[in-house]
């Protein structure tokens, strides 16, 4: 088989685990028949755009290096936001690329991110549909967002280790919360626009005796009343002192608008501080009167390595190994999927899917996920996401914090 | 010898490590031939003066529960904000206090907590000077605080556990930020109103070349210049494009005029926001128009059980049973120390204090200990943080998250 060369990139927001996906796609280059040389594009199809690329087959060659990448958080080829615009609009944009492929002998892409980079991925294919077959590049995308809203498969890597750090978060905020013998309630806020998977996991924070310890979720999925909240808090106030709530950072009343963006001063006596948690806290207090804090669970949502699924770590190296026996199949213009088997026990099936069934839609959580109150999880919600944060990663630290490494560091 | 019992409470903000003292306390306690009962009073002192105490011995003889313990974060007997009064003043507090002393037959009793938990034990010193001898009650109390800021102590039970969780949260912040190819700042704001020991902690996170990736720290030891911190923020952007700055909450001006609470408009153009860091970050963008973000370090930074530093648990642990060993010994109004011992090798020698010469001081950074231009670590800071952050603690697990234990679950 004539070997040709293979572009490996990562796009969107860092994640935990999405140097595991990049590690799994290199091993499988690495092993691959088919490939010879693997580079690294920089800063996504930004960079790619403006021709910058590293060889990273030298330095994955050395163990050490693949396994420290595997737990390394954050996006080791660096990232963009770039909207690659229709090759209408922008055909220089399709030239350099397509330039940079040639010079390169590149045969195949995997690009590693979430819904806006299987956009590129789908733009790409649309380009390719009008170009001569020899030009012509594998085009696989691989999945990566903390916030699990990518349809065509059951979970995104980089989604359990979120929902780990959250739960473990709330979890200790709700040790830390119930220290002082009075009345106070915490609000937390995660991240999560549209979609509330990121909150749903806060359901996973529970005592040694199943109970979970945020009292109160609420995702984007459902229109957030303040009259019901206040009777929610009622309700759980009455065999608690202490109260947690955990608020996406996207909770919307009925009429579209965003919490956090509530200007209305006569709701609350006066303006409002930005936030959800910051408004959703300020109204309690003005309502009940009690100890309030509102705490946004900050950007370690997505990058603390110290903190991995065990399970998600090895799902996004597979998928990412995946990736390449899919290009190497013939696979092109398609996503790598990942659905759970049936049965009692917790197995996936790896597969691909036609980008054009991926790109631009998003996934929101089951209305069955939640209780019938909207205000918690369900067993089935619970049952969802057990699997997914499961098992923890055996780290390497060096005087006191975690090994982490940086493309600039090992070159 | 005759048995007696004891009484063991904690007070002041929960920490990581003090329900590890609290179980050193009670295995020490559990085989020491001059105690018998166990107590645990609720809520510090407060709860003891309203009665509020607990049978700890039949729960901890159980070594699943002293193990869990030790690994649990927050104040497994709750905590106070309670300042004791002097018995002048508050003659009524006294005579419940000694009078459940007496009920109970509590011949001992441990205090674990910060400055003002000292000042308590030596108010209760104080006051047993005037009562007669089969009145009174060994006096011992033992150390934690994440501030770092009790005199007569190496370091203090606790510190280790959250200089660890800062450092890593702040080295997985600057791998988080890098990933973009623009310029950016972003301010992170850990706790410290006083004494810049967890700020510090920040010059742990180093990159596998040992370089900070904390470009600039900022201590409440050193007065805080705005125009210093732009020229030392221009001298990291020749080489970086991605700056991370750590601050503490209580940096303040020459005047004295805390950061956070600025409230000159015309500094900044418009009003401020509130917090070190994010009045700090609005001036950055105001004078250097970069992207700017300020992230508050939470509340998991005194209460992250999922990042403990082993050498801080085990010392402890070591430092509550050392509190027993004191007490039977014969010691009384103290406090437990540790000193570092001479030599290369990082090594503690347990002893105790008379409390007067610890409760209401409070121990600052050493000059020593930042760099000569007062915006980083020293290798002397260094050298003495280092030893304090080593180890990890194998935890256990169940479903995702962290085992933690609850008094009312276990009871």
């Amino acid at each position: 088989m004539k070997k040709a060369n293979c572009l490996v990139a990562q796009s969107g927001g860092p994640t935990a685990a999405i140097n595991a996906t990049l590690a799994g796609v290199c091993e499988a280059a690495l092993m691959s028949e088919a490939i010879d040389g693997i580079f690294g594009g920089l800063n996504g199809i930004e960079g790619i755009i403006n021709g910058k690329t590293v060889d990273l087959k030298r330095m994955l060659e050395c163990d050490i290096n693949i396994s420290r990448l595997k737990t390394t958080p954050s996006s080791f080829l660096g990232s963009c936001r770039y909207k690659l615009k229709s090759h209408e609009a922008a055909p220089d944009d399709y030239k350099k690329i397509f330039d940079l492929f040639k010079s390169l002998n590149i045969k195949y892409l995997f690009y590693i991110g979430g819904n806006d980079s299987m956009d590129t991925i789908l733009k790409l294919k649309n380009y390719q549909s009008n170009i001569d077959d020899d030009e012509k590049v594998t085009l696989i995308g691989v999945p990566k967002t903390v916030d699990n809203d990518l349809c065509c498969v059951d979970h995104t890597p980089g989604f359990g280790s979120a929902a780990k750090y959250i739960a473990t978060s709330i979890k200790e905020i709700a040790w830390d919360t119930a220290v002082y013998d009075m009345e106070s309630i915490l609000v937390a806020e995660v991240m999560g626009r549209n979609a509330g998977w990121l909150a749903l996991s806060a359901g996973l924070a529970r005592d040694i005796k199943g109970r979970c310890v945020s009292d109160l979720i609420y995702l984007p999925e459902n229109p957030f009343d303040l009259n019901t909240l206040i009777e929610d808090i009622k309700k759980v106030k009455v065999n608690k002192k202490q109260i947690v709530i955990t608020v996406s950072e996207g909770i919307r009343y009925s009429d579209g608008t965003l919490v956090s963006e509530s200007k209305d001063k006569d709701v609350f006596g006066h303006g409002q501080l930005g936030g959800a948690a910051k408004t959703v806290a300020q109204y309690i207090k003005f309502k009940l009167g009690v100890k309030v804090r509102a705490v946004e669970i900050n950007v370690l949502q997505r990058c603390a390595g110290h903190c991995l699924s065990k399970t998600d770590i090895d799902e996004s190296v597979l998928m990412g190994r995946k990736a390449v026996e899919c290009a190497v199949n013939g696979d092109t213009g398609v996503m790598i999927t990942n659905k759970r088997k049936e049965g009692t026990e917790y197995n996936l099936d790896l597969g691909c899917e036609n980008i054009e069934l991926i790109a631009n839609f998003e996934k929101t959580v089951p209305e069955s996920y939640m209780n019938h109150e909207k205000n918690g999880i369900s067993e089935e919600g619970l049952n969802y996401l057990l699997p997914l944060v499961e098992g923890e990663v055996n780290m390497e630290y060096k005087e006191g914090t975690p090994v982490y490494i940086k493309l600039e560091d090992i070159y």
